[in-house]
């Protein structure tokens, strides 16, 4: 097969992918305490799993569990995040992941048809590619059920899929776990650990704007707060808007906030959120920064229309020279920033350890065939519950 | 009328409510934009309003805005919370509310019956009492439409009252607003505020453990912290609790952090959640005190069961001598206690202009009788955004 | 003698003393070991000691341990402060303190002149009054030693009365423990508490100034910010305003916030850092209030110029509509509004509680004569020590 | 010379070296600001510094400025942290700093004897290593002054070198500047980021303990908790420990903490205060690291005497079996932990500027003889003053 030849399993790369993986797993006290119950329950045998995820290490202890509990995995990363270590480590344990890192986007969808081509009986789906997939070819009355990671993964369902899909898709992110495991804090405290990380600019006093008030923006602000930033926010919704004003920060356009902010930070979700205008109006060395998932929260190619020279400082800060005299520091090239630099880590592991417990014990419950209905639905709130009760007592916490 | 005979208006009593209503007054900012807005629309020009409602001088203001926008008002307070100096203010300037602080549990009784033999034709209704009172007479199709102030009222109607109430009623404490304006700042500031000045207490340092971790409990536990307190949390839903764990609080049984607080603070709405077998392993001089709506979150027969010798230190704190050789002390005899002490204040004036902003603007929705159903039913929402725009213009801040 | 005729010790006057300090001496638990202790060593037996103090219901539990010491007290209040219930108590437990509320500044004198009549072999002092006084009458060698409540008192000692006290006074205001235990916490506290109570405004979004970045002013701020508020800081000495600034505050000349803030409160200790010029600019309704000890941080004199009309909204919030259009609201006359209202606490009782163990202690190693020098002088070491593992105790904390 | 030669400063390691340096330079306002300034004054013109100091891209700056003002650089770096790329750029330039990451201890000392040797009139001393080499030489009185950044230094200048420095030495830790720019929040915040950046662990609702509560400890504790941790702290002094509990921290002996806590960071500067027989009882999987200048406050020593087997998870991540069956995660074995990782970044470049200012500042003044004294002294406090003035300005703010 090409990309098993493109990608051959060096002892190395296994080695480096397993030592990464070690770290991670060690500190997974959910998903290890699921290992030996799945060992002795095996709720899988018998069981192929197709899977479509964001492949690193900590995405690989999942696959490992559910391989655990009897799962035969064939599955293949996102285009361009996947971390080849880790599919070598993965492959060596038997753990059908394919895909490399240079892999262009006809390679991607070519490992896409290869999972499909496997004929799973039940989904890891994300962005209900697999789901569409599955439509298209007219196997989806072949497929037990599954799990979608996204909430637009879960709007393709109940949208464009409606009616298509038999069988049942439990949507994770709709879990009030992952609001309160991932939302709330951890996205908040890795772009303010990144921030720091990568810029090694001081936060005390310092000016921040932050554009969206929503879970993402709330803890960037609380966060920069919390260490002495000034932070101001730009909302468009007046509810999220009155929030932030309540919550203690200033609340302003985008244009009153441009020349006064020293660092802009997007969390929005939404295109151009950070267009070139008030980029023009921003003191000199103002720094920009995106959040969100997307790489077009900032307007960069307005940016680029205004710029006069750009220096690379090192491979993440990006110094540009605008026509107006001054200069600016896009961070990342606008990429989602918390995941850039030299050494990123993203989330806490505990945090996608919740969310992983989502997923393993969503697929547990669609392999049992029990009390599920067709179609997108939220996680069973019996194991939202379970998954509270268990991640409180890691924690040295009880009801 | 017994009432108005009982209740004199005398001047100096009329000038007394004045005089407190006029800083609250002064400071309701949205009210006087809707006053001014009222005087020219005059939304419930020939409009009976039948109220139920807190008398203080915070409800007078919406009152005097009500009328302002040509409504007769009549109407009665809770029992045993009016105050004669604000409803002798009223009565002088011609809106129709009775009562008095002395009523018996028939007077007030009798003053309900007195609203509803009024024929009104629109309510101002808290708890559902005025609803069910007019269901009972048969004269629900009579009625335009109206408020409801809480949640169990619309419960109410969404339960026992369901099928039977044609007319629209909007319930207030659902809004959005209520959550961000009210429940989530205001709630929490109150009762700490009411500790300090109450007990005169230090907080730095302190042990506190506040039982439950909804809106309230959230709010109390986080300006408790945000003052310097060690605080410990009580709640028996997993999904909350584990928030509580995660945003920072040690979260245990209340069996294990009986000995170790220094002050207990309920905040569920719940019967007996400090039940006494708790306070007979608290330390000597524990303070006890409940926040919540009703006074039963403490279980003061049982306490009083185990009680050797009861002191009053003052009108607020009770210090009760325990069988078991310790003391403790019982805040305002487990009554909501933010309300309790000389000077009680009770959510900020903004917070109230808020909600009172979501009762006018909701009544004049539905003297205009638009877009609106039978039955209980949400703020709507232009309403809601009309209100954050308007309160975000009061703090400067813009979207 | 003329004020014990005037002040008689009614019943109900001594048992309302007594039931407002029995809440204080039940929490005061420092004090209360000393009590156990002095009441077997007896520390001041043969001692008479002159006192000069603010009397209330804190001071007089101090006052008790004294007493349980052994010491006669012959004492008297500050001018204007002293409350006639407590004066009434402490009469009627054999404590000689005498004064009223209504005494006249030459009563206030005749009092103080009494107590050097008394001839006391130790001292109590507040602002050097009585060390000053015993220079006078040439008595300074039949002083055994005493303590100085303020930093004030002891800049005198070692200012105008150098050389001329031969007796050891130790000054308690400068001790480490002071500003841990009341300067930096109760302070800042009470203050916010005062605000909330008397004013009953909010918190959460409000911009507040706070002139003067000390002890006082950083314990402010950080309590107006932790509850929502918007905070600026007004500070003429670079150091501390550049710790503001990195402490994430906005800071700024007075003229740049006068037109921005709400709310503007004074803790500088200096005469008329909040003139009349800054009120001129303010928004409509702007509110000012001092913390500061004494009544002359604002400007009132000049704010009376301005001032076209006045209204008392109520004992503690005075409007005042001025000459340009706007109206701004006086708290207390300009006086320390966190003594102001209805129902005033002051500093937390365990705040105060370390400060009058470092009294008592001081006053003991005083009567032992053991290694002091003359003149002024810090609080010894080891009673510093002592006192922190005393308190430490009392809140469940351990070295 | 044989270090010129081993260390050829290739055009790629001059490339390196000044691409580091360009983003650290273009964010330090205030030194930007003096070079322009020293360019035109050139104060040491004709003067000969001797530089010891770490050699990374923040110093470098400040080099870079003292060169600007006229000055000749003969310098070398601590041993063991130089960063060869920085030397290769330095030099470059013309600045004359050598020295190898790769150096020996002997290495090192001719570095030292090379400065001292190449006769210079003033010092930038670290330690003290050059003024007790040039006391050693007999040509303190060659000196002109100079400046000496650690308080420990200051403390060899005026014990063991007493009286035998005739010259004025400013010493720059004593600064209040550097507490408050650096010590109260640049490094509690390197160190929160470190541990997020280094162990990708969860901060909201994990169990710390801070050992020591000095400027260090108490940045840490703040931002550990101001994220969400539940922080405990060891404090052997008493009114530091008292501070903490009234901080609102659990304070408690470690052997109380050691079972409790997940995370042990130490904060001390002592040896030996995370010793073998608290890790004995610590939980499975408890991680420990260090914050403090010296490797030596975890007992390496006896916590690998426990060990029965060791595994690098990467290069700062060390599991540690240990005899009791669980096991224990040693961060960067124990050194200076916020300096480990692939992608250190120390404290912030800002905190660093304010520092480098002091030094530049008071270099000028040894350099233009102005009102100094022998000895170590502090830094003059119009320069305090100033800088504090300039980083306002840069901040925004104002007096």
């Amino acid at each position: 097969m090409t990309h098993a030849q493109a990608n051959p399993a060096t002892p190395e790369l296994v080695e480096r992918g397993g030592a990464r993986i070690a770290w991670i797993r060690s500190r997974m006290a959910l998903l290890a305490g699921l290992r030996g119950e799945f060992r002795r329950t095996r709720p899988f045998a018998g069981r192929r799993i197709g899977v479509s995820l964001h492949v690193e290490p900590k995405t690989a202890v999942l696959l490992e569990v559910l391989a655990e509990g009897g799962a035969e995995i064939v599955g293949t990363g996102n285009h361009g995040s996947t971390q080849d270590d880790v599919v070598a480590f993965l492959q060596s344990q038997g753990i059908g992941i394919f895909g490399r890192r240079a892999d262009s986007l006809a390679d991607h969808h070519a490992n896409l048809a290869r999972v499909l081509d496997a004929r799973p009986d039940m989904l890891l789906d994300n962005g209900a590619d697999l789901a569409s997939g599955i439509v298209e070819r007219g196997r989806a009355a072949s497929i037990l059920g599954g799990t979608e990671e996204t909430t637009s993964g879960g709007d393709r369902l109940r949208g464009e899929l409606a009616g298509k899909v038999p069988f049942p898709s439990i949507v994770i992110n709709d879990s009030p776990l992952k609001a309160i495991g991932e939302n709330k804090h951890a996205v908040g405290q890795s772009v303010v650990e990144s921030f720091m990380r990568i810029t090694n600019l001081m936060i005390p006093g310092r000016r921040f704007c932050v554009i969206g008030y929503g879970w993402c923006g709330r803890g960037i602000a609380q966060y920069l707060r919390a260490l002495g930033g000034r932070v101001a926010i730009v909302e468009i919704d007046e509810i999220k808007a009155l929030e932030a004003a309540l919550d203690g920060y200033r609340v302003a356009p985008l244009a009153d906030l441009a020349p006064w902010a020293e660092v802009f930070i997007t969390a929005t979700g939404r295109a151009g959120v950070l267009p070139a205008q008030a980029v023009a109006v921003m003191q000199d060395g103002a720094v920009l920064a995106n959040s969100g998932h997307f790489p077009w929260e900032i307007d960069t190619e307005g940016l680029n229309a205004m710029t006069t020279s750009a220096t690379d400082l090192d491979g993440t800060l990006r110094r540009l020279d605008l026509a107006n005299g001054r200069h600016v520091i896009l961070v990342a090239e606008g990429r989602m920033f918390n995941l850039a630099g030299v050494e990123p880590k993203g989330n806490s592991i505990e945090s996608m350890d919740i969310g992983f417990m989502l997923q393993a014990l969503s697929l547990e419950r669609v392999a049992r065939a029990e009390g599920l209905v067709g179609g997108a639905q939220p996680v069973p709130d019996d194991i939202n519950r379970r998954i509270a009760r268990l991640m409180m007592a890691t924690m040295g916490a009880a009801l």
